[in-house]
C-alpha cells in the first residue's frame, strides 16, 4: 500500500498542537458554565433536509450530503445553531430559558486555502427562551471574559441592532423588501470600503439621492456615528425598542466591570446571516489583523423554521482555529510542549519493579510520570526525554535502590542529585508550582 | 416544515446526560496523562482506502463511505486505531515511544439496537514503538485506574497473549493456516459456550481427534486452566516468549497494587480481531451483566500496512457508552443534574445592575451562577430554579439593596435568610464543599 494521505482540509493534531487548543476548550469550559450553561452533544450526521434552506444560496453548496446505505439523505453538521434549534422543536419539555454550549467540530466543502479548513470548530453559547436584552449583554460579558482569560489584549467588540439597521432604513426610504440587500451591501464595507458599498447600493437601486446622502453620512463615513443615529431615529418605534435594547446591553457590560475600550456600539456592523433580528455583535481582533473571532446575535424566528411557535433565542460563536492563529502569533500563551513532568528511566528488569513503584508514587501525587520500558543505554533515554521537552528525569539504579533513594536530574539545569524518595516528591512538587 | 427528525442510531445528549458523560471522559483524561499520555485528534472524515480492508469483511460493511464533491471516496472514521497508525505512517519524526490518547466519535453502519448505535465514542490509549510487555502491563494498569476511580466495584480484567494460543495451536496440531479461523471460533465460547465451540472446531476439519481432548480439556472446559497450559508449552519458544510477557504484565500489576481480584490470566480469551499478534485483553463487568466494556491488545504488525517498517505498539480502548450504561445501572454515580449552582432572580429593571453586580461576585470566586432576565413573578423564577434543580436561589429586593443584604433561598430546605453580601460567598462556597 502506497503512502497513506489525510483529505485535503483536514488535519491531524499532534500532541503539541492540542495542549493550545484543550487550554482554549477548557478556558471557555469554565466561564461558560460559570455563567449558567450547560453542556449539549448532537450528532455529526443530521437528515440533510434539517439543514437544506437554512444557509443561504452560497452555505447550501458548502454543506456534506451523502445518501446511507438506507438510501437516506444524510449531511455532515454545517453549524452548531440549527442543530440546536431541532433539538429544541424535538424536546419541547426542555426547561426554558434554556443556556446551553457546545464545542464540536463543523463541516463545510469549501476551498481549502489558508485559515480555511474543511473541518473545524466552533464553540457556541446561546439562550433559548428568553427575549430580554440581558441575555445578549451576557453573552457579551462571556465574549470578554474569555478573551482577557485567554491573555487577548487587542479586540473590540463591535455591537449594532437589526432593528436600529431597520429603523435607519425606514428612515432613508428604503423598501421592506429591499432591507435584507441593503444589509448584505453594508457587511461588505471593512472588505471593500464605504464608496463601494454606495456604489453597490445605487447600483442595486437601493436608494434615492437623497436616502444616499443620509446613509453615506450616518453609516458609510467612518464607519458611521451611533449618537447622530441615535438622535435621527427618535419617534421611530422599532429604532427605540432597539436603542432600548442596546442601553441594556451596556448595562450588563458596565455592571460587569468591562472596560470601555473592549465594545463599541457601531452602526455600521450586519452581518451575514439573513436570521438575525435584534441586537447582533462580533469581536474583530486588531492587532493581529486576523478579522473576527467571535460572531453573532438575536434569531428570534430562526427555531420557528421547526416549530410552530415562536421561542425567542440568542447566541454567539467562538472560532477555535482564529482564536489559534491570533494565540500563536501573539505567542500569548507559552503552553509546555509536553504535559508530562518526569521520566523514570529503565535500569535493568530486576530493578522494573522498584521503578514501577516510583511512578507510582509521583502519580499518586497528580505527577504525570512516564516510564520508560526498553532496555537501552541512559544516553539514550536522556535524548528521549529532551526530544519530548520532558524537564526531570528518575534514575533508580541498585545502589540507590537498596537504600531508598532516587536520582534525579533537571533536564533543564543538567544538574542532578541523589535524594530520598520522599524529599523526590517534594521537589517535583515544588517544581511544578515554580 | 414538518417536525424535523434525528436520524437512527443517532442521539442527542443533553446536558443531564451529558454530566455522566463528561465526568467519564475528565476522570479518563486526567489519569491517562499522569501515565503520560498525550492527546491526538484526527479528522472525522479519511480516504476510504485508508480505512478498506482493514476491518474483516463483517467490519467493511458498516463503514460510512461516499463520494465528496470533488469525487473523491471518503469514509467516516470506524475507529482510532487505523487512523493513529495513518499518522505515525505520514509523521515519520514522532518521537516514540508515542503514548497518546484520543476520545471521540466513530460511526458504524449497524442495525440499530438496544445499547447499539451507529455514532458512539471510543476512548483510546496506544503505546507506538515499545516492544515490551510493560508497555502492555500498563495500558492495564490504567484499565483498573479508571474503572474504580469511576467506582465500578464488579470487574475482571481478563489477560491473554496471542503467542500462547499460538503455541498451543501448534502443540495440538492445528495447521498455521487454521489458526485465524481456530481463534475465531474460540472467541465464541462465552455466548454458545465449550460444546458448540468444539463441535465448530470439528466441523472445520480444525482439530484431530487427540488435538480436541487437548484443546477441549485445557482451554474450554470450565474457561481453561492457565497453570496447565503453562505446563504444557514448556520448551515451545513462541509459547515460552508469551508466558514471559505474561509475568512481565503481572509484575507491573502488582507493582502498582492492582489486587488479584480484579484480573485472571485466562487462556480462553481470543479476541476477535486478526491483527493481534501478542497480549490481549478485555475488562468485563460482571454485575450487572453487560459483556465486554475494555478490549485491547498488542499489534506489532498493523502500522506496518501504511509503512514499510515494523512498529511495535499496543493500545487498549473504553467503550464510553457501555460504561456509561453500568454507571446509570449501578446507580453508583450520583451526578447532580446541573453544574449550576446559584440562581439571582430578576426584581425589577432598576435592580437589574444590582444583580448583575451579586451574580459577578459570585462568578469571581468560580460559583457556577445564573440571572433570571425576565419580568415575571417571584413564584415563576423559584420554579424554574425547582426544576432545574439549582440549589440556591438569591433575592434582591430594594430593600436588600439598600443595606447591602441579599436574601438567600435553599430550595432544598425550602428555607430563607437575609444576609450581608461578603456571608452570601462564604454560605454558599461552604454549601458547595459538603
Amino acid at each position: 500500500m502506497s503512502m497513506p494521505q489525510i483529505p485535503k482540509g483536514f488535519r491531524d493534531f499532534l500532541p503539541q498542537k492540542m495542549a493550545v487548543r484543550r487550554r482554549i476548550i477548557e478556558t471557555m469550559t469554565r466561564i461558560f458554565e460559570t455563567f449558567g450553561f450547560e453542556p449539549l452533544d448532537t450528532p455529526c450526521l443530521e437528515y440533510a433536509e434539517t439543514l437544506e434552506g437554512k444557509y443561504g444560496e452560497e452555505g447550501e453548496k458548502l454543506i456534506y450530503k451523502f445518501q446511507d446505505r438506507g438510501g437516506r439523505n444524510v449531511a455532515l453538521r454545517y453549524d452548531l445553531t440549527i442543530p440546536l434549534s431541532r433539538v429544541i422543536a424535538m424536546h419541547t419539555d426542555i426547561t426554558k430559558p434554556f443556556k446551553r454550549y457546545q464545542i464540536a467540530p463543523v463541516w463545510r466543502a469549501d476551498k481549502p486555502q489558508k485559515g480555511r479548513f474543511r473541518e473545524f470548530y466552533q464553540c457556541d453559547i446561546d439562550i433559548i427562551g428568553s427575549q430580554s436584552a440581558y441575555a445578549d449583554g451576557e453573552l457579551l460579558v462571556i465574549t470578554h471574559s474569555v478573551l482577557r482569560t485567554l491573555g487577548f489584549e487587542n479586540f473590540i467588540i463591535r455591537i449594532n441592532n437589526r432593528k436600529v439597521l431597520n429603523a435607519l432604513a425606514l428612515k432613508a426610504g428604503i423598501a421592506e423588501k429591499d432591507i435584507a440587500a441593503f444589509l448584505r451591501c453594508l457587511d461588505k464595507l471593512d472588505k471593500v470600503g464605504a464608496d463601494a458599498v454606495l456604489s453597490e447600493m445605487q447600483d442595486k437601486g437601493l436608494l434615492s439621492p437623497r436616502s444616499s446622502d443620509l446613509v453615506y453620512k450616518t453609516v458609510l463615513k467612518d464607519g458611521g456615528d451611533f449618537n447622530e443615529i441615535a438622535q435621527l431615529l427618535q419617534g421611530i418605534p422599532v429604532g427605540d425598542d432597539g436603542l432600548k435594547e442596546l442601553e441594556m446591553i451596556r448595562e450588563t457590560l458596565v455592571s460587569h466591570d468591562v472596560p470601555e475600550k473592549f465594545y463599541r456600539f457601531d452602526i455600521s456592523l450586519a452581518r451575514g446571516l439573513d436570521y438575525y433580528t435584534g441586537p447582533i455583535f462580533e469581536t474583530v481582533v486588531t492587532e493581529p489583523k486576523i478579522g473576527s473571532i467571535t460572531g453573532g446575535g438575536r434569531y428570534d424566528n430562526l427555531i420557528g423554521l421547526f416549530t410552530k411557535q415562536t421561542i425567542p433565542a440568542t447566541g454567539t460563536s467562538f472560532g477555535l482555529e482564529r482564536l489559534v492563529t491570533v494565540m500563536e502569533e501573539l505567542d500569548s500563551l507559552k503552553t509546555a510542549p509536553t504535559q508530562t513532568r518526569v521520566l523514570v528511566t529503565f535500569f535493568d528488569e530486576t530493578l522494573m519493579a522498584e521503578n514501577l513503584r516510583v511512578a507510582k508514587k509521583l502519580r499518586d501525587e497528580a505527577i504525570n510520570t512516564e516510564v520508560y520500558f526498553a532496555p537501552v543505554k541512559l544516553k539514550k533515554q536522556l535524548a528521549y526525554a529532551a526530544n519530548r521537552s520532558i524537564p526531570l528525569v528518575v534514575i533508580v539504579g541498585p545502589d540507590e535502590a537498596k537504600q531508598g533513594m532516587v536520582t534525579l536530574r533537571d533536564m533543564r539545569r543538567g544538574s542532578q542529585e541523589t535524594i530520598p524518595l520522599p524529599e523526590l516528591i517534594r521537589t517535583v512538587k515544588d517544581d511544578s508550582v515554580s
